[in-house]
C-alpha cells in the first residue's frame, strides 16, 4: 500500500485515489468549480493544472469561484487556455487581469465574506464540484485543510462532487490550527459565539459527505510565495505616520497600548506598515485579519503580538522557508477560519478591529479606490477590504502619495471608481502624514487631506480644484467637466501633472 | 400637585421640572447636544423651540446630533437662528439643507448605526446634554420613549446633562413596545442575542443616572406628519415589479411564501412599493425596519404582516390620526429599538433581509447615489440605507427612471456621488423593470440594466456610451471626458438630454 494512504485516514476513501489527469478529464464544459486557495496559499494544484492542459487543446468553460487569489500560475494558465467564462470573487495574475480588462473573463468582484452566502443561498452555482486541497482526511472524515480554508467549508458543503487533492508537500504539522464553522443558512441562524481572536468555535477540519468524493489525487508542491517587496524608505515613513495616530488615539483615550484587534490587508504596503509596530511601543497585540503575511510571524516572533487568527498565511519565498521548517513554533498562536468568519461583519464590529488596507487612490472626500486603475481596468479586486472598512472601528487606508515615477498621484478629485465610500472612510495615510477625517463634513476632510497627504508637486493643483469646486458650492464641491480630468489627462498624456513640459 | 407628575413616578424628580426656557438657558455656545428624534418622530420639541428663539437674539453655536431627521420645524428654525456648527447624522428639512450646501452647516453624512459608537467611542462628542423626548419615567428610573428609540439611550448614557420633555400629546399606551439594549463597549461585548424580530432582549425603558437630570419639561404637542404622497400609477408599476423580482426567488427556491423579514426606507417611493405587498400572495411577512411608514399599517391590519420591528414610526397626518386614536390594537405586534440594533450589521446578516431603499440615481453598473443631486448638493443624507444596503441577504434599490419631468434620468453613466458600491447592490428597480445584476460581471449588468431599467427617451444616450466606453475596453469600461457629463448638461442646460431642441 502506498505510505502517501496514513493521510487518507477514512479507509473507504483510499480506493478513490485518481490521477490528475483523470481528475481533470470529469470536469466538463459549463461546469462551475469551486476551487480551495487563498491569496496564493492552500489552492489545489495538480487538477487545475490537468484542466488547464486540456483546456489548450480543447474547447471547454467553466465557472471558477476561489476563495481568493489562486498560486501555481493557476489563474494565468486558465487565461491563457480561454476556459473561464466566470470568475469571483478576487485574482491577482497578470493574464487574467488582462483578460477581465479585454471583457473576454466575466469578474464579478465580490467582498470576501459574501461568496459563501451566494453559494449557501443558490445565487452563485449551483457548484458542479469542489476542487479542495488538504493535509488529509481523518477517520471521522474531517478533511484537514493546508495553508488557507478560505470557502472550502462551504464549497464542499454545496458541490455536486468533491476531488481533494492531498499535497504532501504542505507543513504536517498544521494539523489543528483550522477552526471550521458553519453559521447555517440566513435567517435561521444563531449569534456566531466568536469574541475573542482566540476563540475556537468549530471542528479542526472540514465535515465532508463521503459519498460525495469523486477521487482523491496526490501532490507535492509547495505554494506559490508571495511577491511582496521588503519595507522601504517610504512605507516606513508611513508606518511612522500610523503610528503617530494610533498614539494619539491611546492618549485620547480611545485605545489601549494594546490597541485593539489588528487587521491588515494584502500587498507590500500593508505588509510594511504592519512591520512597523515591531519597534513601538505597543504591545499584547492580537490580529482577526484574512490573510497572515511575513510582518505577522515578525511581530509573534518578537512576543509584541500575541495571537493571530485569519483564513490565510501567504509568505514571501525567505519567510516560506523559515516558518513552515518549524511550524510548531507557533501553532498555539494561530488558528486559520473560513473567510466569511474572518471576514464576517458581526465579528469585525464586535471585536472593534483596526483595520489597514491600502488603496490605490482616494480623492479630496475621501472616497477610496482599491480596485480600479483610472476607473476602468481591474487591478486585482476589493477582497476583503470592504468587509473590513465597512464594520471595523477603525477603517484605515494607506497608499504612497503618487504612482508611477510620480506620474499618478493617488490624491485626485474624485476617484475614479469608488470601493469604499465617504461614509466608511476614518484615516488615510501617505508617506506626507495622516489625515483623520471622522466626523468631519467633506469641506473639511478636503482640507486635511490637501494639508496632510498629497504630494507637494500635485497639492497646489488639487487646491485650485477645491478652490473652484467651492467657488460653485454644494455640500461636496466638485466641477462635474474637471472631476475625473486628471485620470483623462494620464491616459491621454501618460501623466496626471498639468502643463508638465 | 400638578397631576401631571404621575408621569413622573420618581418622586426625587419631580421637583426638577422647568420651564423650556429655563432649560434652553442652559446650553452654552460651542455645546454638542444629543436630542432625540428619527425621521420627525419622537424628537424633543418645546426645549429646541427656546433654544431657536434664543439663536435669533443671540450669538450661540451647537453641535447637533440626532437619531435622523427632526420634526417640528426644528432643524428648519436652527438652520434659520443660524446657531447649528456640525450637524448629524441625518436630515431632511429645505433650510437646513441649503445651510449644508452651502458650507454653513458643517454635515457629517454617517451611517445611522455608526452614530452610537462614535458617542460611545469618543469619537464624536463629549456630549454636554442630551435633551430627550419621554411618555414618562418610571420608579425605577427608566425614562420611556415615545415615537422613536433612535440615538436617545446611548445619547442619555453618554451626555454630562439631561434635559427631558415629558410629551403629554403621544399615545400613552405606547409604553411596552420599546426594547432598549445597550451592547457595550466595543471589542469587550457579547453576540447581541436577537435572532428573530420579535425577540425582546432590553429594557422597556432607558436606565438613566438620576443625578444627571438637569430638568423636566412639560410639553403636549404632537410629531409632525410625514409629507408621503400615496402611492400613484408608477410606484404601483414599480412595486410590480417588485414583486415579480420576489417571485422568482420563490420559484428558484431561495425564498419562502413568506419571504425574509423586510426593510423599508423613508419616503413615498418606498412607501408605495411596501404598499404593494398588501394584493400580493405573499403572507406571514415580518418588518425588520427603521421606520415603520404608513404602508407597514395596512399590512398589519390586512393581516398580511404579522409584526414589525423598527426604531421609529412615522406617519402621514390621517395614518396618525387613525393609529394613535388606537394603538393598543398594534402594541402586541410592534417593538422600538435603539436605531443601532434596528440597524446593526450583525443582527441584518444574521436576520437575512430583504432591504428596499429609495435611490436618486444609479449608474451603469449598479453604483447607487442617496443623498447628492448632481454630485454636489446634499438631498437628505444616507441614513440607514447603507446599514441595510451592505449587510442584507437582498439589497434593493428603487427610483422612478426620471425627476423632474423627465429632464433628469435616475439612470446615469456614472454616479455623480457613491453612496452603496457596486459590490453591495443586487437588484434595481424602476417603473420599467427590474435588473437584479447579482452574480454579473459589470459589462453583463450594463446590458441588464439598459435593457430593464432606463427611461425610453435615455436608452439610445445612454446605449451610445455605454457602446463608447467598450471601445475604450477594461474591466468596467468608461469614458472618463463622458462619464459625468449628463449631470454637467443638466447643470449647464436644465436637462439631461442630449440635442433636445
Ligand atoms: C491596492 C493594491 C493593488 C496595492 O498593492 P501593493 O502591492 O500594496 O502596492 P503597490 O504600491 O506596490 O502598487 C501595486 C501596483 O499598483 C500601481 N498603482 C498604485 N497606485 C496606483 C494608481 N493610483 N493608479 C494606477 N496604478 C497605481 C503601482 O504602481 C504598482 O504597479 P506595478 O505593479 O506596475 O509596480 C492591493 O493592495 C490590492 O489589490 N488591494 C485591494 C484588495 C484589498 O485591499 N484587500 C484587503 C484585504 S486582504
Ligand atoms: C432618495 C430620496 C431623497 C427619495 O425620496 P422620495 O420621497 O422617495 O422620492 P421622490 O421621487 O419624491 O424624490 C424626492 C425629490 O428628489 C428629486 N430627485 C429624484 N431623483 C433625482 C435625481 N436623480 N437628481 C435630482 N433630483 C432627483 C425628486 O424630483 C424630488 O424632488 P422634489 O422634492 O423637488 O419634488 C429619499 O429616499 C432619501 O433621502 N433616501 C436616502 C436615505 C435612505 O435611503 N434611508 C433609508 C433608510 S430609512
Amino acid at each position: 500500500m502506498d505510505q502517501r494512504h496514513d493521510r487518507i485516514k477514512l479507509t473507504a476513501l483510499q480506493e478513490r485515489v485518481a490521477t490528475a489527469e483523470q481528475a481533470a478529464s470529469w470536469i466538463k464544459d459549463g461546469m462551475a468549480i469551486g476551487f480551495s486557495g487563498f491569496t496564493r496559499a492552500g489552492d489545489a494544484k495538480a487538477v487545475p493544472n490537468a484542466l488547464a492542459k486540456r483546456g489548450e487543446k480543447e474547447s471547454l468553460k467553466i465557472d471558477v469561484y476561489t476563495g481568493a487569489s489562486l498560486g501555481s500560475g493557476t489563474d494565468g494558465r486558465f487565461a491563457q487556455a480561454g476556459i473561464v467564462q466566470k470568475r469571483a470573487p478576487y485574482q491577482s495574475d497578470s493574464l487574467m487581469r488582462a483578460a477581465i480588462n479585454s471583457g473576454e473573463v466575466q469578474f464579478v468582484d465580490h467582498h470576501l465574506s459574501q461568496t459563501a452566502e451566494w453559494v449557501r443561498g443558490g445565487v452563485a452555482g449551483p457548484l458542479d464540484f469542489a476542487i479542495i486541497e488538504a493535509l488529509g482526511i481523518t477517520e471521522e472524515g474531517l478533511l484537514i485543510p493546508t495553508t488557507s480554508v478560505g470557502n472550502s467549508a462551504v464549497f464542499a458543503l454545496h458541490a455536486k462532487e468533491l476531488i481533494i487533492e492531498i499535497n504532501t508537500a504542505q507543513p504536517a504539522e498544521m494539523e489543528g490550527i483550522h477552526d471550521c464553522f458553519e453559521p447555517g443558512a440566513l435567517g435561521k441562524r444563531q449569534p456566531i459565539p466568536l469574541v475573542s481572536p482566540r476563540d475556537r468555535i468549530g471542528t479542526k477540519g472540514i465535515p465532508i459527505d463521503v459519498s460525495k468524493v469523486k477521487g482523491i489525487v496526490w501532490t507535492h508542491q509547495v505554494d506559490s510565495p508571495s511577491p511582496i517587496e521588503p519595507p522601504d524608505k517610504e512605507t516606513e515613513v508611513m508606518a511612522g505616520h500610523l503610528l503617530n495616530f494610533l498614539r494619539g488615539e491611546v492618549e485620547a483615550g480611545r485605545l489601549d497600548q494594546n490597541l485593539a484587534p489588528l487587521q491588515s490587508g494584502v500587498g507590500s504596503v500593508a505588509n510594511a506598515v504592519l512591520h512597523g509596530l515591531l519597534d513601538s511601543e505597543f504591545e499584547g497585540l492580537e490580529l482577526y485579519s484574512e490573510v497572515l503575511q511575513d510582518a505577522v510571524f515578525d511581530l509573534l516572533d518578537s512576543g509584541k503580538a500575541l495571537f493571530a487568527s485569519a483564513s490565510a498565511i501567504t509568505l514571501s519565498k525567505p519567510y516560506m522557508e523559515r516558518i513552515y521548517q518549524d511550524f510548531g513554533r507557533y501553532r498555539d498562536r494561530l488558528v486559520l477560519r473560513p473567510q466569511e468568519i474572518s471576514n464576517h461583519p458581526e465579528i469585525i464590529r464586535r471585536l472593534g478591529l483596526i483595520s489597514i488596507n491600502t488603496a490605490l487612490e482616494f480623492d479630496l472626500y475621501g472616497n477610496v479606490n482599491s480596485t480600479h486603475v483610472a476607473g476602468t481596468r481591474m487591478m486585482n479586486g476589493i477582497g476583503g477590504s470592504g468587509d473590513f472598512g465597512r464594520n471595523a472601528q477603525l477603517a484605515i487606508f494607506v497608499t504612497k502619495s503618487t504612482a508611477k515615477d510620480g506620474r499618478i498621484s493617488c490624491v485626485v478629485p474624485f476617484a475614479s471608481h469608488i470601493d469604499h465610500t465617504e461614509h466608511d472612510v476614518d484615516v488615510l495615510v501617505t508617506e506626507y502624514g495622516f489625515a483623520d477625517i471622522r466626523n468631519l463634513a467633506p469641506r473639511e476632510r478636503a482640507e486635511r487631506i490637501i494639508a496632510n497627504c498629497v504630494h507637494p508637486d500635485y497639492r497646489s493643483q488639487l487646491q485650485g480644484y477645491f478652490d473652484r469646486a467651492i467657488a460653485q458650492g454644494g455640500h461636496t464641491p466638485h466641477v462635474l467637466d474637471e472631476a475625473l480630468s486628471w485620470h483623462a489627462r494620464y491616459t491621454r498624456t501618460g501623466t496626471m501633472l498639468k502643463n508638465s513640459t
